[in-house]
């Protein structure tokens, strides 16, 4: 074998164990808690080595979940262009997001970035950000043309309605355990039954809630700012 | 003024700046990031001064959230007793949730806790844990309720579904601009529309997928490490 090919293997090793120690901090510690330093240790290796391959924290967190990125708009794209019915095709990128759900890609576009540096966040965001927008907008095709066919509801607003459904998703986060009762595909069954069918009969929805509405005691009404006092 | 009245008001002063800094500080930088020095710097006081009437960030963190905390439950509790139809609660629901909104509160229960030290974690969730718990549980009922009046639909698992919508919610942390363009009431109206009523009329959705669904080629599939290959 090559010197030089020697070496550019050892160079392609030594930057998946620095990406594979970063994504062990930053799933553990949170990525704002995780310094290059602290990547450093992990590795067993000097803080300057791992400059050498990643300018900053960012860098190493882009790596880290730009794959995961990609995979989630390329799957979402084949299942706009896939020939199902509207329904379908929502069920599929329901379950396509949620058993792609990543923890550390997840922080990248959220969670994680309150709080770090500017340079750092600009970075990332320059990044993640076209890509995740990309994707929102796949996710309002799908609402608008399954309207467009006569077989979802027309909604007001749909990116609200996706802000909604991947917000359900993402808040995983917060609460799912991989090794707890329920499995992403039982999620997945749970949340499509929610956002397909709704809680109610669109047929009783508009008449059974305006008269109610309009005579409440003001006690059960919160205002923007804390509950109305008794 | 007795001297005794004085040193009381003071110390009632004191706390208050000290609650209004760290507020300030765990809005713009996370819980996480933030350490008993920066609340004491931007207070203008000493360290020990913040210790003395705070053991740690957890109880300055605890003493902010739990208003909003208690207002939530105490808000979902009317709403529970109000004599009212299911779906018009499920609304009061969602709308008392989102009019609450509040990031530092959120932050208690979640985003801020990950990589902070065990201790803090434990304090706060002590706390804070129980309330949050019967709010759930509340919630659980309206659905539960709703379901034995044959108003709304009777859920596989009641708990997912209020997870689901919860985290809809909770996920404005991560998008909701106070100065954008849509209200906070404004999003009370996209998402009840979309959990009450559902995307899809609820007679379409048993057979329109089940076919479909079986005759799908695999690269729609994802898996749950990745897409399936081209």
């Amino acid at each position: 074998m090559g010197e030089r090919l020697q070496k550019t293997q050892k160079s392609q090793q030594r930057r998946e164990d620095i990406l594979a120690c970063a994504r062990e901090l930053f799933e553990r510690k949170g990525f704002a808690n995780t310094s290059i330093n602290d990547i450093a240790q992990a590795c067993g290796i000097k803080r300057e080595n791992v400059y050498y391959y990643y300018p900053s924290r960012g860098d190493i967190l882009i790596e880290l979940v730009r794959p995961n990125n990609q995979v989630l708009v390329d799957g979402m794209e084949r299942i706009l262009a896939a020939n199902v019915t509207p329904v379908t095709r929502l069920f599929l990128a329901l379950q396509h997001h949620i058993r792609l759900f990543d923890r550390v890609a997840l922080d990248t576009v959220t969670v994680g970035l309150r709080g770090i540096a500017h340079d750092d966040r600009q970075s990332v965001h320059k990044e993640v950000r076209p890509l995740y927008k990309r994707y929102e907008d796949c996710w309002v095709q799908l609402i608008e043309e399954g309207a467009q066919a006569g077989v979802l509801r027309t909604m007001d607003n749909p990116k609200l309605v996706v802000f909604a459904i991947l917000g359900m998703c993402n808040w995983l986060t917060h609460w799912y355990d991989p090794a707890g009762p329920v499995s992403l595909d039982g999620i997945v069954d749970v949340f499509f039954n929610l956002i397909a069918g709704g809680l109610v009969d669109a047929s009783r929805l508009k008449t059974a809630i305006g008269k109610e509405l309009a005579n409440l005691p003001p006690t059960l009404l919160a205002t923007a700012h804390g509950a109305a006092s008794a």
